[in-house]
């Protein structure tokens, strides 16, 4: 088998993977019509595997999945690729350890996004998961790398592998497309949870220590050891 | 073939169509019992596709949608028009632009509803999708010409495709039936997501220039250029 | 066919219409576990069909749907009828235009119930099914009479067939279990609705003359004449 | 057959029962991911049967689940026990009468839970289930016995078969493993209407003795006699 011969297979699993995690989004209802869209890097290639714009959850296939390069630019695929490709692009470019992304417009991490205000962390799941409080990217348009920027910046500052940009929703990332979407699963249960919280009193805090050491036992001891 | 054939094949393809988007009120839970309805206009005809009154969403076939006219008098079909089916006639008869039209009682839609009060644009896809704040209709009685009045009145003074009756719920309308209700989808998701970032706090604006930009980007060079 | 003919089959399709009912109050959520029931007055009968205690909505079937008396004796069937019996039976007793009530425990309306509030009339909705507030009846324990006479004094005084019994839950009331089915669909959506418009801010009344004169239209004209 | 033969059907049927009881977790949408678990107590034996860690529940079949002893230890299964079975082997240590506890991250109890704040006793059907207010466990690091501790040390003061524990989330208890995921069902049906009463003013409270008359009838009458 050549080198080209992996890629065709790599590329095949990574189109069958990516379409078939879309339903993960529909499933937790983090989506509406077509606003949410995944992506995974092609390991070793300066390319990544996404959803097709404007493209209903129902019809997607593996066959409609697009490939471009990691300036967003179409190598493979009928379709245009989603209108946040260069988001996406602009992640994989930037942080070497991500291998997938996630955008989403689900509602309670929405809601937090609207008022730029970050996610404080009162749940021990959001210690297992998130490492701390869910950060705000700014406020930022389409159409140039803005986005994408913000998202890298305020991830750096952070344990957490979600971010909420302003007025805008949430973006996640994982080592893969299905520990990005785990995370966007996550995030919009916490969201929900801590806006329940705080709409009756004030949530009890986590002193900082406790929520490094539940960060760091989960990250290293949760789950079968053949899964992580 | 002639021109009735062209005719009978349009409506056959309306009834269904109309029909099935039904399907897609129940499926976002936009609608309780049988309180919502869609229209289509027959192209070229002063015609219109519409929900018989008061039948299940599980019951609705291709065969039970009736035609009206655009004064609301039942041209075809054994049963009863929708109640609202004046309110449908009249968007049809003063915006030519408009091919189709959604009545919901969908929640957060309807809570703005009852309090009068239009929903600011504070999240991108808000400007993508409606360009701007969504407006309140009048309270009007059913049975004369005041809701499709109030239904164009409000629009008319506005981007967006849908409008908050007060006190009773929203309206959409779109080029077709299946963009109407795409409307009535995602206005649903953002009166929720307004809500909800509302309850504890304000949400930060976007500036309006910044609205135009999003929704004419938005409007110009998403999805498929098949698609639209 | 003799006269006992003539309620066998009546029997047996009522045993049928309240089985499969009860689908309505799973599948628009009113209900958790096994905490609701549906019971039918059998016509020119003082008996009626209602559900058994403490039985699954998965495993309801007709054969295992009860009869009673109107005092809650049971009449026919294997199985312990309802706790919720007596309630329903008072009900019969006391108010021969109700051929059907439901119980549910539905989140929203049990909420108003909690705090003893009525929900005022503010959705064009509610005057056109429940022609007003919906009342809230007594604080009352289970074992005597107290329930059914609570909610008989409520509804006596009101247009609406739905009561809020006091921390307890909503009891529904129709003219076969079908419109009580209907009516317990409504009442929670509309608390729900009004409690999403209460949060941020004051919902507008509807006056009282354009409540009533929604009500006799909506009673008087709204579905197919077979249907009514 | 042998003693050795009885075990072996026991615990066929406990793992075949457990891994089936997993799915009234995700209907009625308790958990999400892989975040919560359900136990039971091998009777006469020294031993549980439990979910495997970080398992998703749509592969949780019967031969996955893992039989440990009441330290916690593996004794049958390939895979790694949930991170919370040392909480539950606690539980069955020092509660002879549990056979079954479930745990959750289910929204409205945990954000009860986020608070440190007991649910209030506001409603007949928690009086019926919990004989009084849900109480709350201190903050605990998993890890050792403190989670067990908290959980024990909080039932033993109440009547509830739940306990929420602070920052965390819930955990109920029950004669059954079934009785556990009634418990845990009717928990957060419970936190979510006193929940949503609250958020409008004050819910009236039940007098004591109220609550207990109604704890003991619903504990003594409520069901079929067979099913209890």
């Amino acid at each position: 088998m050549t080198a080209g011969d992996g890629v065709r297979d790599t590329l095949a699993r990574l189109r069958a993977d990516v379409a078939d995690l879309h339903r993960m989004l529909t499933r937790y209802e983090l989506v509406t019509w077509t606003a949410g869209n995944i992506s995974a890097r092609v390991p070793g290639r300066d390319l990544m595997v996404i959803k097709p714009s404007g493209v209903s959850y129902d019809d997607l296939t593996e066959e409609r999945m697009v490939v471009t390069d990691l300036h967003g630019r179409l190598v493979d695929g009928d379709q245009a690729p989603s209108s946040d490709t260069d988001a996406h692009a602009y992640v994989y470019r930037h942080m070497p350890e991500v291998g997938g992304v996630v955008h989403t417009h689900s509602t309670y991490a929405t809601a937090w996004a609207a008022r730029g205000e970050p996610i404080p962390c009162v749940l021990t799941m959001m210690a297992d998961e998130f490492g701390g409080e869910i950060p705000i990217g700014p406020f930022a348009l389409i159409g140039d790398e803005s986005i994408g920027r913000g998202i890298v910046e305020a991830l750096h500052g952070s344990r957490s592998p979600a971010v909420l940009m302003q007025n805008h929703g949430p973006f996640t990332t994982g080592k893969t497309a299905r520990d990005a979407v785990k995370a966007a699963v996550m995030l919009e249960d916490v969201a929900r949870t801590v806006h329940i919280a705080r709409q009756l009193g004030e949530p009890i805090e986590i002193p900082s220590g406790q929520v490094t050491s539940l960060f760091h036992r989960y990250q290293n001891s949760y789950g079968q050891r053949t899964d992580r």
